[in-house]
C-alpha cells in the first residue's frame, strides 16, 4: 500500500527527521513492539504528532487512523527511503582531531556506511591507525576513491583546503559529500553537498535562551 | 520599522537558517554591500528566495520589494536574535576527540561565545592543553558552572554517561545544552537542549544518492 515515493516532494528538513523516527523504530522493534501511534512516536521523540503524520505521509497512506503504523512496515521503509538498503563506502578526508573522532564515531558505522578509508596530507598523521584503519596519504585518495568505489566523502579538513579537497574527490567518482570545513563548497551538478555547521547548532541553543532573556 | 519579534512564531528548523543568512550578511558587509535582495541571497547561499522572505518576515516588514534589505539592519536584528549580542559562557563536558575538536573549532568562539572550560572525568586527560586553556576534573565542574555564569554545555561524553553529566549541569545552573552523544536527554523545563547527531547528516547525504539510483 502507499504511493510510490517521490523523492523530490520530501522538503530537505524532513529527512534529517526520518532519521530520527527510525532510531526510534528500530528501538520500539528490539523492545516487541509491533503498532506505534503517531502520538506515542511525537512522546518518545518530544516531538508533534501532527508533524510526524505529514512526514509520513510522503510515503503514501499507510497508518491507519486509530489503531497505528505498523513498526516493521515504517522501519523497512525509512531504511530504503535513507538509502541504508545499499552499502555506502566513505571516506574521511582530514584526520586531525575532527576526523579522527568522526572515525571512531560510533554513528558513523551504523548500517549501510562503511568506511574504507582516512585520508591526510601531513606525514606526521599518515599512518596513525584508527581501529581497523591507519591514516593513508592524500596523494593516494583520487586512485583509493575509484579503486574502491567510494560514494561519500566526509571533509573534515581546515578551510582553506577543503576546496581543493572536494573536486579531487568529485573528480575521482564521489557523489555526496558531508563537509565539516566551515566554507561553502562550489555546487556541482549531480553531486550533493551536506554542510555540517557546528557553530550553527551553537545559534540555535543561544537563540532560545535569548528568547527567556528578551 | 517591522513589528518586535515573537520568538515562539519562529519554528525550530527557521533557526539554522537564520545563522547562515547572518554568515552570508557578513561577508558581504566586508566587501562594502549595503543592500541586498532575497535573490541575491538566494544564490549566495543556494537556496529558496521565497523560503528567505518567509524566514525574514517573522521579523516583520523590513525588506521593501525591488530595493532589498539593509545588509546592516539584517545583521543587527539577525544577531540580536541569535543571542549574539550577549556574551555567552560555554563549557565542553567530555575531553575525547571530538570534545577537543570541539574545543579547538574556529566556529565555536565566534562573536558571543566564550569557551570557559573543558572537562573530562578521566585523569589521563586531565590537564591536556587546549589553547589557552587545561582540561579540568570532572568534579570541579558543578562549582565551576556556579562560579563562571556559565550559560551553556556542550556534551561530549559517552552515550552512558551523558544523562548523569546533564543532571550535573542543569542542577548547577546551566540552561542550554549542545549534546553530542548519541542519546535522547530527559527532558527539563525552562533547559534547551540541542541534540546533534551526526550520523543523521550521513544519512542526508544518502538520501539524496539513494534518489538518483531509484
Amino acid at each position: 500500500m502507499g504511493d510510490p515515493l517521490d523523492k523530490a516532494r520530501v522538503p530537505q528538513a524532513t529527512v534529517p527527521r526520518l532519521a530520527r523516527y527510525l532510531r526510534v523504530l528500530h528501538r520500539l522493534e528490539r523492545d516487541g513492539v509491533a503498532k506505534v501511534s503517531s502520538q506515542e512516536l511525537a512522546e518518545k521523540l518530544d516531538a508533534n504528532a501532527a508533524q510526524i503524520r505529514k512526514d509520513f505521509s510522503y510515503f503514501g497512506e499507510f497508518g491507519v487512523r486509530g489503531v497505528g503504523y505498523e513498526v516493521s512496515f515504517l522501519i523497512a521503509e525509512l531504511s530504503r527511503c535513507l538509502g541504508l538498503d545499499h552499502q555506502w563506502n566513505v571516506v574521511i578526508c582530514g584526520a586531525g582531531k575532527l576526523g579522527q573522532a568522526l572515525a571512531r564515531y560510533r554513528g558513523f558505522r551504523e548500517e549501510g556506511y562503511e568506511l574504507v578509508g582516512v585520508f591526510d596530507s601531513s606525514s606526521h598523521v599518515v599512518g596513525t591507525p584508527i581501529d581497523e584503519l591507519s591514516v593513508r596519504p592524500e596523494k593516494e585518495l583520487a586512485q583509493f576513491i575509484r579503486e574502491n568505489s567510494v560514494h561519500i566523502a566526509v571533509i573534515t579538513v581546515p578551510a582553506e583546503a577543503a576546496q581543493g579537497v572536494a573536486e579531487k574527490v568529485i573528480e575521482a567518482g564521489v557523489r555526496g559529500i558531508l563537509n565539516f570545513a566551515p566554507v561553502k563548497l562550489a555546487p556541482v551538478d549531480g553531486v550533493f553537498v551536506r554542510q555540517v555547521d557546528l557553530s550553527t547548532e551553537l545559534m540555535v541553543v543561544s537563540f532560545y535562551l535569548a528568547q527567556d532573556r528578551d
